[in-house]
C-alpha cells in the first residue's frame, strides 16, 4: 500500500472540530460531480449525462426505474440541489462528502441509505479505495462516488445490451447487482495478495530479496486496510438480510445472502492471508538467523584453525638468542606435522558437531 | 501443503466480477460428468454408470431410494439437465459449479442443499481437497464431486453387500452415512499432520533438519487451511442438529450429533496442532540461538587464548637493536610460562563463566 | 507520552482506603475553579464570569437554557455549593473530583451524569488528558473541568454568534454539541499518532534514527491510554443512544447516533494503529537482526581472506636454521600467487553463497 | 509429557472411516474387563469381583444401590452383555470403547451417560490420562475405565469403612462422589506442572540447565493436553448443573456446583501457568540474548584491544634494510609506551560504555 | 513476587483426593483464631476481644449491629462452634478453610456468603494475598481472615469514633464498607506495579540495570496474579448488585455499583500494565539486539582495518633470501603511506554505510 492510499484510507475529510452540523466540507482534490442518469424499463433504455439535477424530477415521476450516478463530490450546491430532488437528509448529505464513512446502513421515511467501500486494482495495477454510497427509492438508485472511474462498466453493459434480466427488475434488484459487484471486486484484490504472500514465501525461503521485508510489511498493512473495509460492510449486509429493510423485496432478499456469502468468504481470506502473513514474518526472522548462523561458521572455523598457527609461526620468528629449537635440523617438518594435525584435529572436532551438515 | 493446493483452496472459480447470476463458470479443469446410479431396497441394489440425466426420472418415481453420484463438473448442459431433473435452483448450481464453496447448508421446498469439503490423503499420500455437494429429497440424494476419486467406497461396499442395515434406511440415512464419512476422513489428515509436528519436534531437539523450518512452515499452511474447512463445516453439521431440518428424521438426527461431535473433536484437534506448531517455532527459534552461542563460545574462548600469546611472540620477533630480553639466556622459557600462565588463567576465567558446561 | 501525562491517566487521585463516603481529596495542582455562565433563548444571550455558585440559581427559573462553565476544580467549598444549587449526589460529586474516572453516565431524579475523558492537543502539541463531566438537567448544563484549557471554543463562538441554530435548540441539543466536540477533538490527535507511526516506518525502513524504539514504544503506550478512553466512551454514548435516557428528546438522539458513529471510528483506528505498531516493532526487530548479518558478512570476509595469508607469511617469518624454501629464489613470488589465489577462491566462495548480494 | 502420552491423547481408537455405526473396534492393547461389583445400603455393604455380567441382574432388582466398576474394555462379548444389562444405547456402548471421548454427557430413557477424562500421577509419576464414562441409573452406577488403575481408591473405603455418610445416599451421590474424586485429582497434577514451570524459572535465571528449553516445551505441551481435557469436563459438569438433569437430585446437584467451581478453578489454573510458561520461553530467550552480549563482549574486548598492538609488533619485524626506528636506542621502551597507551585507552573506551558493568 | 506468595496463590489448601466432604484440612502455619467483636449501635460501641465463640450468641438477639472478626483459621473445634453460632452449611466452612478460594457468593436461607482476596502492601512493602470470607446476615457480618493484620483500621477506627455515619448504619453497610476497603486497596498495589514497569523502562532505554529482565518477569507474575484476583471479585460483585441479593438493602446497592466501578477501573489499570509490561518485554530484547549490534560494530571496526595491516607487516618479516622490496631504501616509508591509505579507505567505507552514526 502507498502511502498515499493508506492516508485516504485513514484522515478522514471531516470538518473543522465543532463545526455546525450541516457544515459540508468537500474532500480536498475531488472533481465536480459529473451526472449520469440512466432510464429503464422492460421495452426501454436511456443513458445520458445530465448538467443539472433539476432535470431529473420528471424521470420520477414515470413508471421506469431511474438509476443515478453521481461521480465527483467537489461541488457544493449540486449536491444540495440532489438533497433536494431526493428529500435526502442533511446529516446524510454530509456522511456521503465526508469520506471514508464506515460502510453502514440507515433507514429514512423514503429511501435506504447504504454506505460502501469500492475496492479497485488488484492484480496488476495499484489498488484504490472509494466510498460508493447509496440512496435506494422505490423506483430509483443514486450511486455517489467520489471520483471517475469504478467497477460498474458490467452492470452498464448488461442494461445496454438486450437481455431483459436486469431491466425487467426493479430499483432494489438494481441496487442489489451494484453491491454485489463491489464485493465481487474485494476478490481479484486479495487473491493479488495473497500471491504476493506466496511469492514472498518463495523468496525468504529462496533467501534471495532485497526488499522482502519491506514488501512483506506493505502487504501487511494493506490486509489491515481491506478488513477495516470487509468487516463493517459484511456486517452492514447481514443487517441488511436479517433487518427485513423494507426497500429490498424479498426476492431480493435470497440474492442479498449470496452477497453477505461472498462477504463471509472474503473476510476469511483476508483473515487466512493476514496470519499467513504473521507466520512468513516469522520464518523470516528465522531464516535471517539462520544465515547469520552460517556466517559465524565460517568465521569461526576459518579463525579457530588459523589462530592457534598463526601463533606457532609467530613463536618461531622470535629473535631471541638461546632459542634451542631453532637450531635443530627437523624443527621445521615436526612444526609442520604438528600445524598439519591441529587443524585437521580441529576439522574432526566440527565435524562431529555437525557444522557441516547444511541446514 | 503445495501451493497448488494452497491455490485451489483460496483461488474460487468464480465468474467474472459483475456477471449475471445464472451464468457458470466452469472449473479450470474439471472432468466431464460421470454418473452412476445406485438404486435400492430393501431386497434390491442396483449400480450403474448412465450417460444422460434424463434416465434418471423413472427411477424417482418408484419406492427405491436413489443415490446419484456425480464426478466432476466439466459440462455445463449436463449440469442444467440434472438441474431440471431435480428442480435445483440456478443458484444452487453455480454454487456447485463455483467451488470452493464455503460450507454451508439451505432450505429449498422440496430439497436441502449442503455443501461440504472432503479432504483426502493423509499419512503416506498428499493431501487433497475437493468440494462435495449434496442434494437431499425425500427418497434421493444427489452428490456432485470436482472430480474422480472419494472415500465413499465403504459406503458402497456397505451398499452392495448383503447386509441390511443401510438398505433398509431411507434417503436422510445415506445422506447421513456420506456426511460421517467425510468428517471422518479428516482424522487421519489431522494425524498425520500432528505425527509430522511431533517428527519435526524431534528434528528440532536433535538439531539437525536442513528443512526443518520450511516444512513447519508448510505444515502450519496445512492446519490453516484444514481449519478453513472444519470450522464452517461444524457450524454447517451444528445447524442440521438444531434447527430440526426437515429432510431428516428424528431418528437420523441422533446420528447428526453423532457427527456434530466428531466436528467438534476434529476442530480441537487442529486448534491444539496449531498452537503445537506455533509453539514448535519458538522453539525453533531458541535452538538457533542457542547454537549461536556455542559458535561464538568456541570463537571466543579461541581467539581470546591465542590472541595475547600471538602478540607476545610477534612482540619478540621485532628487530630493534636495542632489546636487552632478547639477549637474555632465560628469556625463552620464561616467555613459554608466562604464555602457559596465560593460557590456564584464561581457560579458568571461562570455566568459572560456565561456558563449558553442555546446555 | 510522557511520563507525567501517564500518571496524570493511571494514578487516581482517590481518598484514602477506607475513608468515608463524601469525602473529597481534591486533584493535586487544580486550579481554583473559575465558573462562567452563558444564558441564552432565541433572542438573548449572555456570557460572564461569576463569584459565587449562588448567583446561578435565579438564571435557572427563567425560561431561558443555562450553561455552567466549571473550569478548575480546587475548591472545596464552591463545589459543595454548585452541588446545592443543582441537587447534585454526594457521591456523583466524589466522582467529578475523584479524576479520573472511567467513562459512564448515571441517571439521578432530576439530571443525567455524564463522566468523559477530553483528549487535547494532537499534532503539533503535547498530548493532554482531562475529565469532562457533565450535568444534563432539563434546562440546563454544567461542566466540570480539571484545569483551564478546553476543545469548546467553537461552541462558545456559535453561541455568541448571531447564527440561532443552537441557541434555539435546548440543553439537551447543547449537551450534544459539547459531547460531539470532545469525541471530533480525538480524531486530529488519533491521526498524528498515526502520522508519527508512518514516519517511524520510514525511518526504520531507512535503517535510521537514533530514537526510533524508544519513539515507537512512546507512541503505543499513549495509544493505550487513548484506547482507555475511547473504548469505555463509546460504550457510554450507546448506552445514551439505547437506552432512550430521558434527558435526551428524541431528535437529539438521532444526532447522539451520529456521535456513536464517530466514537466506533475513533476506536477501529486506534486498533488499527496498535496493530501497524506491533507490525512495525517486529519489522525494527528484522532490520535490526539484518543489519547485524552485514556487519558480520564484513567481518567474515576481511578475517577469512587475510587470516591463512597472515599465516603463511608468519611461517616464512621462523627463524629455523633448515627451512629450505626459505633460501630458493622462487620462493617470494611462489608465495604472492598462493596467496592471490587463496583470496580469488575465497571471494568466489563468497559470492556463490550470495553474500555480496545486497538484501 | 512423553509422545506415548501424546499419542494416546489425540489418537482416537475410532473405527475405520466409513464403518457401519455398531461396530466396535477395540483399544489396542486395554486389558480384559475386570468387573467390580458394589452392593450397598444402609445396614449392608457387599464388594466382589464377578465372572458374568449375567450375575448382575438379581442385584439391581433389590433396594439397596449398585456400582459396577469395569476396568478394561479389551472384551467385545462381555461389553455387549453389559450393555443388555443395562440397556444401553449401541451408540453409547462406541462411545465408550472408541476412547477417547471429547467429555459430554448424554441423556437417555432411563439413565444418564457421562464421558470423563481421568487424570493421574503427578508429582513424583508420570502423567497418565484415561476415559472413564459412567453409565448413571435410578440405583446403580457403571463406571467404565480403560485399564486398572484409577483415583477412585478413597471412595472404596468410604464404601467399606463403616460411616455410613455415603451408604445412606442414593446413586446419584456416589456419582458425584466418584466425579468429585476425578476433578480433585487433576489438581496435583497441575499443581506439579506449576512447580516445574517454577523450577524452570529458577533454572533460567541462573543461567543453567541443559535441557531447560526440552522440558519447557514438553510442560506446556502437558499443559495443552490438560486443558483440552478439563475445559469440556467444566462445561460437562456446568451441563449437569445447569440443566436440571433428571437423575441428579435437588440435594446432589448443590454439590455439583461444588465440582464446577472445582472445574473453573482448575482450568483457571491451566490457563495461568500457560501464561507463565509462555513469558518464560520469552526470558529464555532473552537470557540467551544476554549471554551471547557477553561472550561477544569479551571477544571484542580482547581482539580490540590487541590486534593493534599485535599490528605494531608485526610492523618492527619487518625486515626492510632502511627503518630508522629499528636502530635507535629507545624505540623499544617507547613502543612498549605506546602499547601501554593504547590498551589503557580502549578499557577506558569501553568502561566509558558500561561494558564491564555486570548486567 | 516471591515463589511464596505464588505457592499461596496457587497452591490450594485442599483435603486429600476423595475425602468424605465435611472434612477441614486446616491451612499449614494459619494460627489460632483470634475473634474480635464489635457491637454498636446509635449510641453505643463496644469492641473487644473474645474467647470463645459461644460468647457471641446473647449480643445476636440485641437490636444491635455486630460484627464478629475473626483472624486466623488454625483451630477446628472454635471453627464449627462458630458453625453453629451462625448456622453456617459445613460446605461453607469447607470453603472458608480451604483457602484460596476463588472469589464467589452464594446465597443461603439466613445468610448472604461471599469470599474476596484481600491484597496488602505495595509500593513500600512485600505485596500479601489473604482469604476474606463474610457471612452477612440480616444484623451480623462474620469476617474470616487467613491470619492477622488487614486493611480494616481505616474502619474500626470509624466504628470507634463519634461519628456517627457508619454506626447508624446497618449490617449490610459494614458489609459494603469492608468490601469496598478491600477493593480500594488494590489500587495501591497496582500502581506500585505500575510505577516499576515506569521504572524498569527507564532502566531498559537507558540501558543499565542488572536485574531488568528477572525484575519485569516478577511484575508480570505478579501481575497475573493480581488478574486472577480482580477478575472473579468484579464478576462477584457485578452479581451482588445485579441479582438483587437479598442481605443488601436497596441504598447499599448503589453503593455497590460504586464498587464495582472500581473493580473495572482496577481490572483495567491490570489489564493496560499487562501490555505495557509486554511491550517493554520487547522493547528489551531490541535494546539487547541494538547493543550486540554496537558491540559487533566496533569489533568489526577494529578487525577489518588492522588485519590487512597485520598481514603487510607480516608479509615484509619474512626471511625469504630472494625479496627485492627488502632491500630498496623507499620501501618503509611507501608500506607505511599504503597502510593509511588502507586505512583511511576502510574508515570512509564504514561511514558511508553509517556505522559511525549513534543509534
Amino acid at each position: 500500500m502507498t502511502r498515499d492510499a493508506h492516508d485516504k484510507d485513514m484522515h478522514k475529510n471531516r470538518p473543522l472540530v465543532g463545526a455546525e452540523p450541516g457544515t459540508l466540507s468537500l474532500p480536498e482534490g475531488s472533481p465536480s460531480p459529473r451526472i449520469t442518469l440512466h432510464v429503464y424499463g422492460d421495452e426501454s433504455y436511456l443513458s445520458r449525462e445530465i448538467e443539472s439535477p433539476g432535470e431529473i424530477s420528471r424521470w420520477l415521476a414515470g413508471s421506469e426505474t431511474v438509476w443515478v450516478d453521481v461521480q465527483g463530490l467537489g461541488d457544493e450546491a449540486t449536491l444540495w440541489e440532489l438533497s433536494e430532488v431526493f428529500s435526502i437528509h442533511p446529516l446524510a448529505i454530509e456522511d456521503i462528502v465526508h469520506v471514508p464513512q464506515r460502510p453502514k446502513t440507515q433507514a429514512y421515511d423514503n429511501h435506504q441509505l447504504l454506505f460502501t467501500r469500492m475496492l479497485t486494482g488488484g492484480r496488476e495495477g495499484n489498488i484504490g479505495l472509494e466510498q460508493v454510497s447509496f440512496v435506494i427509492g422505490p423506483s430509483y438508485v443514486v450511486t455517489f462516488q467520489e471520483r471517475e472511474g469504478d467497477v460498474f462498466d458490467p452492470i452498464r453493459r448488461r442494461l445496454a445490451s438486450d437481455k431483459k434480466t436486469l431491466r425487467t427488475k426493479g430499483a432494489d434488484h438494481l441496487a442489489y447487482a451494484l453491491l454485489d459487484t463491489i464485493v465481487d471486486a474485494y476478490f481479484p484484490v486479495i487473491e493479488s495478495l495473497g500471491d504476493c504472500i506466496a511469492d514472498l514465501e518463495d523468496e525468504v525461503f529462496a533467501g534471495k530479496g532485497d526488499g522482502t521485508l519491506h514488501a512483506l510489511s506493505e502487504i501487511r498493512s494493506t490486509l489491515l486496510m481491506v478488513r477495516r473495509s470487509i468487516w463493517p460492510l459484511r456486517d452492514t449486509v447481514n443487517q441488511l438480510v436479517r433487518d427485513d429493510v423494507e426497500c429490498f423485496g424479498p426476492e431480493v432478499r435470497v440474492f442479498l445472502r449470496d452477497v453477505y456469502d461472498h462477504c463471509i468468504n472474503a473476510s476469511e481470506m483476508v483473515e487466512t492471508y493476514r496470519e499467513l502473513g504473521a507466520g512468513l514474518m516469522n520464518s523470516y526472522l528465522s531464516v535471517v538467523s539462520n544465515r547469520m548462523n552460517e556466517i559465524m561458521k565460517v568465521l569461526t572455523v576459518m579463525s579457530t584453525i588459523f589462530i592457534p598457527l598463526t601463533f606457532l609461526s609467530g613463536l618461531y620468528g622470535m629473535n631471541f638468542v638461546w632459542m634451542p629449537e631453532r637450531d635443530w635440523k627437523w624443527s621445521y617438518p615436526i612444526l609442520l606435522g604438528v600445524m598439519v594435525t591441529i587443524s585437521v584435529g580441529l576439522l574432526i572436532f566440527f565435524k562431529r558437531r555437525g557444522w557441516f551438515r547444511k541446514r
